[in-house]
């Protein structure tokens, strides 16, 4: 396991001692575990933290902290994401989703505590920043990411609309964390952040294009939830709007886009690889790519 | 209306209109709108300005960002407390409950939402704050009074286990967010915070009692929610475990208590009016009052 990897399991599991602390009732403790533990392929922190070492990371533990909070604010979204009212999605990362295994009632309150989590690992992260402006800055860019008008609160709220535009949906719904997760990374390493707004929309957009593709395609027991989501619920999806072919051609062309827009800094060439290894996760195995 | 509600509305209605601006989700913006406006007593927010006021209040703006964010999760706490999967309340502040008007997908959002537009205004305070490692205090503090392990989060999922410390169930589900109120107040003064922590208690702990008695005695077309919950729902209550008599009493000595516990300060007196204000509140109209 790569150190970024492990630098995002040990602040997880920081946040997560704390908040499963002393005095927290037993059921939710287990729930927040679960939650977050073991995780799905942390692509949102390592893109933080890959940011944030292209640009030479000057600020190390508010890097970490920014990589640990997008990360418990995503956990916290597949859990709201799951419940009856929304997915009803009894399966999640192979197991059992929050609420089936948990009850609904401490599925909303494992979403909303991992929520808070996010903003408590932040704010203590200011005992290790030398910048302390920095922080809320930091703090600043994740929350846009997940709330209203422009997060992943609103982009779910898209789905309650009868007219929606859906480029305008995803890019709130996957795209905003993923440009949480760059730009809280160039943040918190003091850089300006507008360069790498590009970097996380595409990547988001390349990962949602990447889910509509699976839950066409694949089988739910290889990916560890249910499929066929996007036309039970009557979703907009790259594969209904393009077909196979045409959104694999479309996820290939996100991810050139991204790599295309990393702005010059001194680490370019490690992170290009770094966003090339986990965008390869993103094609579902057996499919064909133009490149290959 | 005197100045600290002022205050307060103003800072809600500022961080309002930046949750629900341009491409918002319009029924999440309205939600959003109703979740907050128009608001109960502000009890918790006035308890923050008033306590940073007996201190001198030396960074206005972070106390006032901190009574917003208070309030802000007050609010999201009492949309997630009244979906269908815990007290099914139709109605709340004499108006429809946020899921009976908005459905509970938006319901989920706007509790959701609500916690992150909190983090985000205190987040935004920084510009505005002489001493920036006082923000993330602040920020620490509130935190702490919403999730786990001793926040609201906590305090309802103890509604989830079979066994309760019923003491440690009201200190995290309605103290935890007052004792926030009250230290936040402090740290955003930069006083040291565990002289402030026994006010929150004993006006979280009178609040309490309150609700139990109002939920045992009060119309609810008075009081614009729903009635005999406690009983309905077999959840511990003073009134329960005390009579009404007993209950009034306790309700009492958890006044005094509170108002001994002012630490001395510039304000003291002030203080302590303003927590008479807000106290005398806390009895329902045609009770018998021991000191009456």
């Amino acid at each position: 396991m790569d150190e970024s990897v492990l630098n995002c399991e040990h602040g997880l599991g920081v946040s997560l001692r704390d908040a499963t602390g002393d005095q927290c009732p037993p059921t939710l403790a287990s729930a927040l575990n679960y939650a977050v533990f073991p995780g799905g392929a942390r692509v949102r922190p390592q893109l933080c933290l890959a940011v944030a070492l292209a640009n030479g990371n000057p600020e190390p533990g508010l890097a970490s902290a920014a990589a640990v909070a997008v990360e418990l604010l995503h956990c916290a979204s597949l859990v709201h994401d799951d419940l009856p009212c929304f997915d009803d999605a009894t399966t999640r990362r192979g197991k059992a989703s929050l609420h089936a295994k948990f009850g609904e009632r401490i599925a909303v309150l494992t979403g909303d505590a991992l929520i808070v989590a996010a903003f408590q690992h932040m704010a203590r992260a200011a005992n290790t920043v030398s910048d302390p402006t920095r922080l809320a800055s930091v703090m600043g860019i994740v929350s846009a990411g997940v709330g209203a008008p422009m997060g992943i609160c609103a982009g779910q709220a898209w789905e309650c609309e009868s007219r929606v535009d859906v480029s305008l949906y995803h890019r709130a719904k996957t795209g905003a964390l993923f440009v949480a997760a760059t730009c809280a990374g160039a943040a918190a390493a003091g850089v300006p952040t507008p360069g790498w707004v590009e970097l996380g929309n595409s990547i988001g957009e390349a990962y949602q294009v990447a889910d509509d593709i699976q839950d066409a395609i694949a089988d739910p027991d290889s990916i560890g939830k249910p499929t066929g989501i996007d036309i039970a619920l009557d979703r907009p999806s790259a594969v209904r709007e393009l077909g196979i072919d045409g959104a694999v051609k479309r996820l290939e062309a996100c991810i050139t886009r991204g790599l295309d827009s990393i702005p010059a800094c001194r680490g370019r060439s490690q992170l290009h690889a770094v966003v090339q290894k986990h965008s390869n996760r993103f094609f579902p195995k057996g499919i064909k790519r133009s490149a290959a």
